[in-house]
This record gives structure tokens, C-alpha cells and sequence, in this order.
């Protein structure tokens, strides 16, 4: 019986091999048997995290979606960087011909999250990215949503084998030892993940200590910082009461993108709206560790001088002044719960966001004069994706989507989601005066996939 | 008194908000300034690494070409992966205005080889590829060459101011411990570094255990294989004796693409033949820390098992047999040495190129009949660059070109040489439903910077 990581390696050569319409005939096959099966699915689902069929179903719609969008990447294939320099002999020194492009690194291992049990999880953004181009995936399960994970899996391994895909392309493994051999492991050549500071710090650390360093594409913790001026608070205050009490309490607050901090001018009446707006019951946490994590966190927060407690039901609100802003309130707290941050000043204000740690978001609600350039710098310097007058917990999965920030948000300079997230799982090569026959067909002289290259300089579509 | 740090932070927001033509301006007034003092760098360079006027002059060519390449490469604008998707009311869930870009990470260390004392020193590659995209640069001198070090800082310093750079832009620090301390500030975003795998990876250790680990880019050690086919041995045996002398010997070995282990098929005059090209005289080597490494590696492989000695005067050459060759040979030995492999099938071939670790470059001797694809993919696997027919020790600066490799190679999916060398110190950026005029001009709607961008998943140039 051969093992995960020996099945991993031996796929690997066929999936370098394979074109791009083979693999994305993998991710259509996986996405259509996902969805033919969203009624178990959705059940398995619920049962493990008390998500809610709607939300649970949308999901699986987000996760199929996106399956079917790396599928149409690949296929239009510029995520190849595929890139020609002619020979030119007249050149000091005389240039050889040189063609690069990107390849799969490997067998990749992908640790899911608990709070997407879909589109974070076994068939999630990571292993689509991972499948697109070419490498084998072996996903560490949730503990959280069990079932449903190796349900997923089998799935996932059905479709694969049903559209040809070679045996070890994918497989799931459980359990905490199994999470820690696998950074490890010789045959891994990349790592991602999802989850929380303390679990994504000590996987980066392992991957950072092996002999042959792996990147590690982890995306840790967020506050999202939101910005309301006093326009905009002064003439969308009601609005924006509501809006803010949906996106904290989104999933019981388990979102990555969760705003967490909240700068509102001196006086607003969005502290009183926002405690009406909660709702009376959330569903329950994700499973004990994040309820714990929860408990300790808020009676923390709460217990912090200059911290007043607006609301404590189902949802937690709490208020305090920027003068009092202190390093300690600056974490996320994982669940429903936001603290808002009273100022007077934009320079305060400005002060106050300059002190943050990186975040996956940050978000400006201003009036309609135009918004001020000292506020979106600082934003756009603290995080990966900057919101004008929205609530940061959608993620649209689309080419220009980026999920990242600097640290902690996340560990590196890529993005899990977006068709951007499959260049995590590449690495360039460049071929040096190739007999045409013996180039990837991305590179050979009559362009035979029909994809978008650099020739010479001169970008062509 | 400011600190270089200080200076580099402050200099940050004004080059983040730099245009490409400011940054371009800056390259070419740093090559201007370099090409019109090139009698007295080379002369001082030449006394301080031996490394003889002709070479010298040639490298200061190729790095003010670098400078320039890189000024148009930033103008072309496509190095920013300009991406929009237009609001989809119609989607579900509807998607909001996406567009995504990258940005300068902020101010990047760079650490100074000793063999490139132009390319891959003060004014090389990195420096080049930071000040492009808007990072402020520190670079840790190499100690070899202290001299030409600071001079060349002063002329990049003062050909900066000139151009309207900001102060901080650029600084230059020296010694062991600040190197050390650069690594670790809190103000230093990213790094890179080209030397040995001791002290690349002892860095690398540093970057990755900050409490906010940053990217480190190391380019470390590497044997860049060749195999020579019995055809390719057959017919162009001399050529390739030849070849293979001038490439090894070339700047007294001390190339990071040197070709340290040759596979031969047995019988080949190759072995006769090398030791007839060799050169009786090179210069010294650079310093004393490369002239003991060298000594020591040398006397250590050349005393292994199966290791015969074909040649030992200015230039070293060995031989074994492929079923001798053992872990202890296939380290690199920085210098003037190379190690021939004899084999019998391309069985043993591939097995022995399977165990290798990575390298910059994999060679390819073969005959006019197609390569072997099998030789072709495990070339491919090991390394960055496969090259056909030539000597690996030529890095041409181009688009196309890459300089990385599996570790120990490179740390990283990144290169080194080549335009997407600025791809390392840039990290991605989404805006939602901005307002035009609060976009970066890269992302507005009329494409003011006239680049190329991915509109509607559509590309444009």
C-alpha cells in the first residue's frame, strides 16, 4: 500500500504533462458532482457547523463558481507568463534565445479552515488553485467539519478519477500529527492556510525550519479596520448603523473579514444604532475552540481600561475613545464582536490607523466631496483591499480579487482567492536555446495553445 | 541625525507615489552616472577583486543596460498586473467594482555579492529592481570590495538628488553586524541577498523568525549539472572541451552558474581533452574567506572515495565513476573545479540527475537527433534555466531571463536577473467601489498611464 505523499509524487509527472484542457475538464468534473450532490452536502454541512442551509448553499454555489473560473483561467492561459526573446546575435554580448514561463512546483498541502466549510475547506479556493496548474494536492481536514470533509473527499476523488485525472492528484488527511508531518514532508513543495495567528505562525514555522525551506501561504488574522467620517456618519448614519451590525454579525462574526475596529467621529449615533440593529440570536460558534477562543478574547477586550460595553447579547459592541486605543485592542477577536473607536480629529484618526497592524481589509465610508488622500494611503497601506462605502465580508472571486495583507493578515505577497491565488503553487523556468520540439508547448515558435506571450518585449494577446 | 532607516521610511510615501517616468528617470540618471565614471570604477574595482579591466568594464555595461532596462520596463507598465472587473448587478451574489494592482512593498535590504562587484553589488539587480517599482533600498556592502562600495554609493546618491529623487532613497551600510541588524528592523519590508548557502541561509533564519517574518529573497548555492550525450561526445567533442574549460575557469570559477558536475559517457576524450584547455594561469581569487572555502571543499572532494584527480594546477578537474557518486560531491565547490561523472545508459544517467538538488541551471549536450525528453524533464525539475548547447555560465538581462531555482538554488519562486525581478518587492492591492479619483492613475477608468491591463478578464495592450 503506498502512501499519500508516494501517490502525490507519482502524479505529479502526469500532471505536469497535462494540458490545461485536461485540467480544467478536472475542476468542471469536481464542480458538477459537487453541485449534483449540495442537498447532502448542505445536510452534512449544517449538521457540523450550524451555518444555515442558505448560507451553506451559496457557499457551495461560491465554491463551484470558482472551480469553473480557474478552469476558464487556465484555459485562456496568460497565468503562464509565457515570455520569448528572439536570439540576437548584433546584441553586446550576443543574446542566446530565452523562453520562460511558469510551472507547477509539486505536491502542495492545504490546510482547511473551519468557518467556509466550503470554499475554505477540502474543495476550496486553495486546491482549485493547486489543481489548475498542476499539482497534486493533499488538504489537512478541519477537525470542525469532519464528515462533511471526507464526504467532500471522496467526491472529489470520484470526479477526478471519472474526468482521468491520475490516481494521487488528491487526498485528505486528518488529525493534528498528520497536519504537522505534513509541512514537513520532503515531497511537499508549498503549503497554504487559513486560521488563526497562533496555528498559521507555528505551520510558517515549521516550513521556514526545514532543510529545503517551502513557501507558506498562510493568511492568519484581520481586524479590518473601518473608517466612518463625520459626512458620512452625518448623512448615512442609519444606513450605515445597519450595515455595520449585518457585516460583524455575518456567520456569527466567523469571517476573516470581519470588522473588528471601528473609528467613528465624537457624538454619532451610530453606537446607539448599531446596538438596535443586532440581532436578537446568533447560531452557535463553530465548534468549542472558537467558542473559547471567543469567551477569553471579549472578557478580555472588555476588561481593558477606557473599554465600555454598548451591547453583550447574541452580539457584542463596544466602545471606546482613540486617546485610549491601546495595543491590546488592536487583535481580532474571532466572533461577533466590534469595538468602536470614538475620535475627534483626523489627525487622531490618522494617528490611531497609522498604529495598526496589516489587515486583509479596510474599509472608508466618507461623504460625497471626495474622500481624503491622507485616509485612503494609510488604508491602503495597512491592508490588501481598500472598500469605499461597502462592508468588507463579501469576497467576490474574480481576476482582480486580492485576500492578503501585509502581516498578519497574511504571510506573503499573494492572494487566496482570486485566478491570482494559482500563482502561489508556480515557479519560473526559462528554456536557452531549445530545439523547438523539446519546449512546453506554451513556448514553442507557432504559439499552438494560443495564449497570451511576450515576444520580444512586446506583449501580445 | 536620521538613521538610514528613518531617511528609508520617510523616503517611502513620496516613491510610492512617484510615476513610472519619476523612477525611470531616476535608473537612467544612477547609469548615466556610472557609465561616464567606468575608467575609475573599473580601476578600483580591479584592485580590489582581481577580476581584470576587460571583465570589469563589460559587467559595468551590463549593469547600466539592467538600469535601463528596467527604466522601460516600468514605463511599459504591465509589471503592475493592471487588473478591473466593472460592477455586476446582475451576478450572483452581485459583485461590486473590483481593481486590483501592485504595489511597492516599502524599504527592502539588499545584501552585496563579492564575484559580481558591479551586477550583483551596490548599483546591481536588486538595487535596480527596488528603486523601479518605488522601494527604498539599503544595501549591505560586501566586504571585499569596500572601496568600490562606497564610491559607487556616492555616485548613486548624488545621480539620485540630481534626478529629484527623495532622500532616502538610497543608503549604503557596512560590516557584519549592521548587516545582521538590517534584516531584522522593523522597517524593512523584504530582502535579498546572493552569496553562500551558510550565510543566505542564516538570514533567511532571521527574516523568518521576526515577529513579522518578511519575504527573503536568497540566491544560495548551485552545481548547475551537464550532461553530454554519446552523440553530442561523438561529434562535437573538442567543441566541448573547449567550451567546458573556458566556462568553468571563467572569473576564476566563482560564478554562481560555474558548471560544477558534468555527467560524461565513458571512454569520452572529454576527460584528456578539458585538462588540454585549460588556462595555466587565473587570477586570485576574490578574497581569503573564498580562498579557504575553496581549499577546503577541494582537498574534501578530491580525497572522497572514487574521486580521481585529472588536473590541480590553477584550475581543478575530477573524475568519478556515476555509481561512486555519493552526497558528499554534489555540493558546490565555489571556485575553479569541476567534477566529470562517467556513465554507461541514460538509466543511470537519470537516476543520478534524480538525486540532485536544485540548481540555477541544468546543461544539455545532445546530438542533432531530439533530445531526450526524459533527460529534458528531470534538467527541468532540478532546476531554473535548461539550457541547450551552450555553457550556463552567460546570464543574459532580458525579459525572459530567470535566475532561481529549486533550494538550494533560490529561496524563492522569484528571480533574480531578468524584468520580473521586480516582481519581489511588490505586493497586491484591491480597491472596491472606488471613486475614480481617489484610484492610483494605474487603475482609472480612462487608463490615463496608457498600460496594459486585464479589463472583464479580457487582456489589453
Amino acid at each position: 500500500m503506498t502512501t499519500v505523499f508516494e501517490d502525490a509524487a507519482a502524479a505529479f509527472p502526469t500532471m505536469l504533462a497535462s494540458s490545461a484542457s485536461d485540467r480544467a475538464s478536472w475542476l468542471r468534473a469536481i464542480a458538477d458532482t459537487l453541485d449534483a450532490a449540495v442537498d447532502e452536502l448542505v445536510a452534512l454541512a449544517d449538521e457540523e457547523t450550524h451555518l444555515g442551509p442558505v448560507r451553506l448553499r451559496g457557499e457551495v454555489g461560491r465554491t463551484t463558481g470558482q472551480l469553473r473560473l480557474f478552469a476558464s483561467a487556465v484555459e485562456e492561459g496568460s497565468y503562464l507568463e509565457a515570455t520569448i526573446d528572439h536570439a540576437d546575435a548584433a546584441a553586446a554580448p550576443p543574446r542566446p534565445d530565452l523562453r520562460r514561463m511558469l510551472r507547477p512546483l509539486g505536491p502542495v498541502a492545504v490546510y482547511a479552515a473551519s468557518n467556509f466549510p466550503f470554499a475554505f475547506s477540502v474543495a476550496g479556493g486553495d486546491t482549485a488553485s493547486a489543481l489548475a496548474v498542476g499539482c497534486p494536492v493533499i488538504v489537512k481536514a478541519h477537525p470542525g467539519h469532519p464528515l462533511l470533509s471526507r464526504r467532500t473527499a471522496q467526491l472529489v476523488v470520484a470526479a477526478l478519477a471519472n474526468a482521468g485525472a491520475p490516481v494521487g492528484a488528491f487526498a485528505l488527511v486528518e488529525g493534528y500529527e498528520a497536519g504537522v508531518a505534513l509541512v514537513q514532508h520532503p515531497v511537499i513543495t508549498a503549503a497554504s492556510f487559513t486560521g488563526s495567528v497562533r496555528g498559521g505562525r507555528a505551520l510558517f514555522d515549521l516550513a521556514a525550519a526545514r532543510p529545503d525551506p517551502i513557501p507558506f501561504f498562510g493568511e492568519l488574522g484581520s481586524i479590518n479596520p473601518v473608517v466612518v467620517t463625520k459626512d458620512a456618519d452625518a448623512n448615512r448614519g442609519a444606513e450605515l448603523a445597519a450595515g455595520l451590525a449585518a457585516s460583524f454579525t455575518l456567520g456569527a462574526g466567523q469571517f476573516c473579514t470581519k470588522p473588528g475596529l471601528v473609528f467613528v467621529p465624537r457624538g454619532s449615533t451610530l453606537e446607539q444604532r448599531v446596538v438596535e440593529h443586532l440581532p436578537a440570536e446568533l447560531p452557535p460558534l463553530l465548534n468549542d475552540a472558537i467558542a473559547s477562543g471567543f469567551a477569553t478574547g471579549a472578557e478580555h477586550l472588555l476588561a481593558l481600561d477606557g473599554v465600555e460595553v454598548l451591547a453583550s447579547g447574541a452580539a457584542t459592541v463596544a466602545a471606546t475613545d482613540v486617546a485610549a486605543l491601546s495595543d491590546d485592542m488592536l487583535t481580532e477577536v474571532f466572533g461577533p464582536l466590534t469595538l468602536l473607536v470614538r475620535y475627534d480629529s483626523q489627525e487622531e484618526l490618522l494617528d490611531a490607523l497609522g498604529r495598526l497592524e496589516g489587515s486583509l481589509t479596510a474599509t472608508l465610508h466618507a461623504g460625497d466631496s471626495e474622500p481624503s488622500a491622507d485616509l485612503v494611503d494609510v488604508l491602503a497601506q495597512k491592508s490588501g483591499r481598500v472598500l469605499f462605502s461597502g462592508w468588507p465580508t463579501g469576497v467576490a472571486v474574480t481576476w482582480s480579487q486580492h485576500h492578503g495583507g501585509p502581516w498578519p493578515a497574511t504571510t506573503s505577497q499573494h492572494t487566496s482567492v482570486g485566478v491570482t491565488a494559482v500563482r502561489r503553487f508556480l515557479r519560473p523556468i526559462a528554456f536557452q536555446d531549445a530545439p523547438d520540439a523539446a519546449l512546453p508547448p506554451a513556448l514553442r515558435e507557432a504559439n499552438p495553445l494560443g495564449i497570451p506571450r511576450r515576444v520580444d518585449g512586446v506583449l501580445r494577446v
